[in-house]
């Protein structure tokens, strides 16, 4: 949120695409889901378009989806490393869970990626609203909203303290005294809380970039304040101008309201882009993807996503009607999202599908290179993004694609670097320097 | 323990070093432990000389040794995986404690390493003695000895259940049906026991070589029955041929008593080589890095190791009288160690720590490479070991030593191999496939 004359842009990568049915597609070669150089290309791509970032998601479940789901192969962090060595300047984001890891572990890990990446390393925090990856870490049904988002505040404070245990500085590393490190810049964080007792320090120094950054998705009323209070960056479904403006003003205001600049949370909503040489090229290439849609697959996605069994429920009827809100303990953000978009009744459970195949539920847009420009801008202009969160919809080609005919659109409007100014992630955003909370202290405990 | 005609080598790495004095020392690069292009640089000399795998070991806190401790860096895995796409043969073997993480969340990052490297994982699974590794972690004190063999037994079956998880062949990934994956050969493994309930699937398929190695090192008498009956290679520090034989017919019984083969565990015992042209060349290398130990660290790591405070005690006096081993809850096989050595009250704490600098307690040897050689096939041949653990006190030069000088010397004794003929660290361990209690099994709860 601010007044930045050129935007972000972060790559959302998943398997060979996000299309549901991308692995399917003469475009792509399905058995690149399992291969680790193929994420490194797309990590080479983005930078050869100057991207900000790059993004994997994550869950702790394969949940009812194995049979037609591709996704399920390596944790985002030690891919992430494997991109960061093939790779000099783009940032390296990773969805990791508040619900079933401890902030030591968590910390030392993106840590860990902070420095192989020499600074380039972000932390997507989602607190797993699903029965079935509860069931992998002994909690039985879906652990309730309030106390998901309680743990992760906690989570999250733990975790900032202890990537505050080193100053900068702390190494001192001179061979002729023998000294490592500074005990008097390294601090024990004596937290107690609720939940977590956590002495410190972390067992790693300090990062070139302070910190990992901060990113956050969910957009319910937890998750939005959630965000303004922690987040340096956010990934959002928008559908409409109107609803990203209304988020987007929404977000600023409580950023605001925690003490915080409004520049300080940069808000990136998603787009799924299908490119072409033409506005029909691109529909029709849309239209190929979705024809390759299984029904069976996609019908068992949206029963996890609502939460209400679908599987035996026709797919040319309506949506039957959906339980309130506040009823719901799972992913209320895309629990909203297909209630507002099924609530006039006139959408099929097959149109549905249709529309939530290619992104989940994010936008999706499929025009010229000047279009998809077109429309970034608008937002960008309109105050409904900071910056856009790039969903190919399948993979390699469609990040070609963007990077290839789309970046060089924006560049030439001045809208997008046409080089990387900064070293590190936190800098490709345009974030200040984050402080540190013990800067100067006298810490003798932990000399 | 076989009949194995050639032994197997691991090269345990450690920042630029295993002697502690080794980053102050003219043949190393102090500012490298923070590179990770120097780790990539060893896994890639250790490939040279076609080493079965590289090892790095962890601890889950900075302790009293921040001061001059040059070690705590990079989260071993996440460093790997960077090591991983710059080798294309090395096993790589990264501790993880069972203590302070959950089985769903180990198997899922060392399954993602596996993927990543094509089948060279391997998991070397410590309990974590440490008081200051649990105060990060809410425990107070040292956790119970027993209490933490009970839990990474339990831990360690959740954790092979999860592997098992998913069959050989369940990777279908056919784009004309749209199956990604045969449901049947995908099963639940609904663990219910006293500390953990994991319902499974593991989100990730099973990799090349079936699943990461098992490796361990505790000598305790609950360490060596864990050994027995879980690890596949075990990684351990014995001074003496007569020690490392005993210790290796004592294992060996175990492990048939487990009903296990004999050759399914291979015995390494760590040595700290400094090579040089002649004898006295090496004696006196070793002794450069001798006359850099700090006596302040040495005093405070051998108080940790000991859990009692020597940091106000004489260099020049013998070790005070220590508790009896039954009273220690923290690392076993270390304590009895250095009481062994300080049996008969002869050495001061100034000559303990001299023994004990170049590699914690494992033997160190200054020679030739031609005496290296032989004091390695002497102890593969009259029953010590199956191989080694190498510890190089310097690195890389001291790797680059070991695999430029003694290996080609193994080689041409017919010892050790001239060329991979595997291609997975299981592989090179000459270790039989693993089965799948899964393999045929009908499991529709997880369709």
């Amino acid at each position: 949120m601010s007044q930045d004359s050129q935007f972000h842009l972060n790559a959302f990568l998943m398997g060979v695409g996000h299309h549901e049915a991308a692995w399917r597609h003469p475009r792509t070669e399905a058995h690149r889901v399992l291969d680790v150089a193929h994420f490194q290309e797309l990590g080479r791509i983005a930078e050869r378009g100057k991207l900000d970032s790059v993004f994997f998601a994550d869950g702790l479940a394969v949940g009812p989806r194995i049979k037609h789901n591709t996704q399920a192969i390596f944790e985002p962090v030690t891919l992430l490393s494997a991109i960061a060595v093939a790779t000099e300047h783009v940032g390296l984001i990773a969805t990791a869970s508040t619900s079933y890891s401890d902030p030591y572990n968590l910390a030392r890990k993106f840590t860990s990626l902070d420095h192989i990446s020499g600074g380039r390393a972000g932390w997507n925090i989602v607190t797993s609203a699903g029965a079935d990856e509860a069931a992998n870490f002994g909690v039985d049904g879906i652990p309730a909203h309030s106390g998901r988002y309680e743990r992760a505040e906690e989570f999250v404070d733990v975790t900032l303290a202890l990537w505050d245990s080193w100053e900068d500085g702390a190494v001192v590393l001179d061979p002729e005294t023998g000294v490592f490190a500074d005990p008097g810049k390294v601090h024990t964080i004596d937290h107690d809380g609720p939940r977590f007792r956590v002495k410190g320090p972390l067992n790693s120094p300090r990062s070139a970039q302070g910190r990992p950054l901060l990113v956050q998705a969910g957009s319910s009323e937890s998750g939005k304040e959630f965000a303004a209070r922690y987040a340096e960056a956010v990934f959002t479904a928008q559908r409409t101008l109107e609803q990203g403006q209304e988020f987007y003003r929404d977000l600023e205001a409580r950023v605001v309201k925690h003490g915080r600049n409004a520049g300080d949370l940069k808000v990136l909503p998603g787009i799924v882009p299908f490119i072409a040489d033409t506005e029909e090229e691109a529909k029709a290439l849309e239209q190929s993807f979705t024809d390759l849609i299984s029904p069976e697959y996609s019908l068992r996605q949206l029963s996890t996503m609502l939460g209400v069994d679908l599987t035996k429920h026709s797919l040319d009827a309506p949506l039957p009607p959906l339980p309130p809100l506040d009823e719901i303990q799972g992913n209320k953000s895309r629990y909203q999202l297909v209630k507002d978009l099924a609530a006039d009744g006139s959408l099929t459970v097959r149109q549905l599908i249709g529309l939530l195949g290619g992104g989940r539920g994010h936008r999706t847009f499929a025009g010229t290179p000047e279009q998809v420009a077109d429309e970034l801008q608008t937002w960008f202009e309109q105050g409904a993004a900071d910056g856009f969160n790039i969903m190919p919809p399948y993979l390699p080609g469609g990040l070609d694609d963007f990077v290839d005919r789309v970046v060089p659109i924006l560049q030439q409007r001045g809208l997008f670097r046409t080089e990387y100014t900064a070293t590190t992630l936190r800098g490709h955003y345009g974030l200040t320097d984050v402080g540190n909370r013990f800067a100067g202290a006298v810490d003798e405990a932990s000399a």
